[in-house]
């Protein structure tokens, strides 16, 4: 199912003409498609049925409250990385036993305040981590429960900035030192150790990585097992990839298929942080045409959207389909050579959104950029002094605003003019 | 003057105590040292005296109020690229006759507020935007002025995503299309087309690029006033590099010498867009070690401040020089072959402040990343539910709160639960 589509010449959100959201909400407008997420929530859900895995959706990918209460009401948990997201979970009542905290750099506070929530666990990444949690719990006199990431070394095949596996990578630990620690756990009194955590890396699109990762922790998480250490939880990760454009589709139950038996081997109950693979695809930025631009060299469609709304294309050299609202103006043969950068109002040659792409329209018409459900409006600035996009959220016929549109005022809101 | 300096082992920023500072306002914290500015802003103007400049300050590289206010308060202009830094200038009260605004995506909101306001001038991006500002002039019934943004083709080395006047980038236009709009500038009728801009790029620590692109468009200013085209502005642009690291260093006196003798020629009244070049050293953020995590093969100094905070690492593989706020802890010479990454709490490999540096920390103590005045705060997100750090402004003896530190619920202010 594809929540974004034409009828005739018209691009829908579900049952709703884009172009009408557009003209209620103005641009850019990030849209996202409440159908799309469950059908991806369940399509996974269903791929690991036998397992019957806890699904965590990982917030940062995209952490609208409407977004998370909606994953948080189909029974799932929540993959936190920050305090702030930990305010995010409970504004959308998610039970603190569904929530589980991952991140290199948690401070005192954040811990304290997640010990105190009564959080479902911690994903420890080093030895100093796990003493200052250790030192928090026993000061609450609380027992906080870990699972221990491991970094095993794989190398997936996506960007260097969201690989999290290679050995040069500040995640995780490796297997020796999270052995000794399960060895000494003794020593952590106000701890459990009942996982093991991997997150390999994000966007990546074959199970192999998967396979070999897993394959890698199996003889620890054995060892361990028969030593009776209280081991319960096989926490693997997210980091599933979509299609964005030409990447190898790997369905759910595909990777599924490959990973389960496993996972089955280990006995543990399995945690899945999805992200991406759940709002990617569910969302995508519309942005106005504001100039058509040509030069000698090239044409440039000026919209106005930037960077600042939607980073991936500057910053991972990330590929984002964009599709008009309206194809009825077909892109000729003439004009099938001709093409065109798509760029934003920024003052940065790193201010583009596509290039090189087959269109043909003109000022005043609206772009879709799809595929911009995660790391879209979560990793939004107001660089250049830019408001920030409004949210909405289409479900069948109905359109809900979900994050309102920032003013002028909003940016300087906290700013003080000193008289000196 | 280096207005961030030890006084023994101990960093000061002016004369305060850095480390006083953080522990008044916590961490992640941006510090910026009023004499700095201001030294900066008197350099670059007395250098630059002979000639008498306008000198538009660039509000994107650092874009707070109070700031703006100091500079505006020195006499210098203000270049704006958006609406939204248009409500700044308005706030700071500058005079409009000191605003110059570039963009290639002007909207038609903006170009009507910057009119109404009666800015000094639009720095033109292409023909359309011509055109869409002499209809909305029309409509107002007031007369704009504008200057020709010139794509001089020439190749600063410098970082691609901020290099802008290669031919293949989107800024500007061409030579032949400028004349052109000159001899056909009686159809412009509501607009005053008296002036030429160029600005090739940003972090630029030569004057060599700078004098190849003024000579590229001197022929053409000479045909105009040859011509009696009332032409009297040449904007010749900011980027004037600074020193992060190793660069070339080029004081504004060595660089005004090198272009003023061409720029006399021309007999146009010059203006500057500095940015970096004003701000850029004169500022400083400063994080708080979390954990000193060693594996195998690295020593991570884990701190609280991340990519959301200061990009320009990831984004631009940019070096800031990491200096800690306490020296007596010398590298010795056993740990100077250990160098260390320093890396913020975030989920992606992309989320570091600086990679093999000499640094002997450990938990608790305080970091300063130098050089995070310009593009540091204005290109700030909340990734990860991260609040956005605080911003200090120091004078002397005396310390001024100007942007206070967002809080958990700023994040979600704007966010609507919605039950579907």
């Amino acid at each position: 199912m594809h929540s974004f589509h034409y009828k005739g010449n018209t691009l829908y959100c579900e049952e709703v003409e884009v172009q009408a959201i557009v003209e209620e909400y103005g641009t850019p407008l990030y849209i996202y498609s409440y159908n799309a997420i469950i059908d991806h929530f369940l399509k996974l859900k269903n791929a690991f049925r036998k397992v019957s895995p806890l699904i965590c959706y990982s917030v940062k990918a995209n952490s609208n409250l409407s977004i998370l209460k909606i994953m948080v009401g189909k029974g799932a948990g929540l993959d936190i990385v920050s305090g702030g997201e930990l305010l995010r979970a409970k504004l959308v009542n998610c039970s603190p036993e569904k929530i589980v905290y991952a991140s290199v750099g948690k401070t005192e506070k954040e811990i304290k305040e997640a010990i105190k929530f009564g959080i479902f666990m911690f994903n420890v990444e080093s030895v100093p981590e796990l003493e200052k949690i250790n030192v928090i719990s026993q000061r609450l006199k609380k027992i906080a429960c870990v699972a221990l990431r491991i970094n095993p070394q794989v190398h997936p095949k996506t960007h260097k900035y969201i690989t999290t596996a290679k050995k040069e990578t500040k995640f995780g630990m490796d297997i020796k030192t999270a052995r000794k620690i399960f060895l000494n756990s003794s020593h952590y009194k106000y701890l459990r150790i009942i996982g093991i955590h991997i997150h390999i890396g994000s966007q990546i699109t074959t199970a192999t990585p998967f396979l070999k990762a897993i394959k890698k922790v199996i003889p620890l998480i054995r060892e361990l097992r028969k030593r009776r250490f209280p081991i319960n939880y096989f926490n693997i990760g997210g980091g599933m990839g979509i299609v964005y454009y030409k990447e190898n589709f790997q369905s759910a139950s595909a990777f599924a298929q490959k990973v389960i038996p496993l996972l089955k081997t280990t006995g543990l109950k399995v945690i899945l942080e999805p992200g991406r693979f759940i709002v990617g695809n569910a969302g995508i930025l519309v942005t106005k045409v504001l100039y058509i631009k040509d030069t000698v060299y090239k044409r440039f469609v000026v919209v106005d959207s930037a960077m600042n709304d939607l980073i991936r294309p500057a910053l991972y050299e990330a590929y984002h389909e964009i599709i008009p609202l309206n194809r009825s103006h077909k892109v000729t043969k003439s004009q099938s050579h001709k093409l065109v950068d798509v760029v934003g109002p920024v003052c940065e040659s790193g201010d583009f959104l596509g290039k090189g792409r087959k269109l043909n329209v003109k000022e005043g018409d609206y772009l879709a950029i799809l595929g911009a459900g995660a790391y879209g409006f979560s990793m939004s600035s107001n660089y250049n002094s830019r408001p920030r996009a409004a949210e909405v959220l289409i479900k069948g016929r109905k359109c809900y605003l979900i994050r309102k549109r920032e003013t002028y005022k909003d940016l300087v809101d906290k700013e003080i003019i000193v008289k000196i």
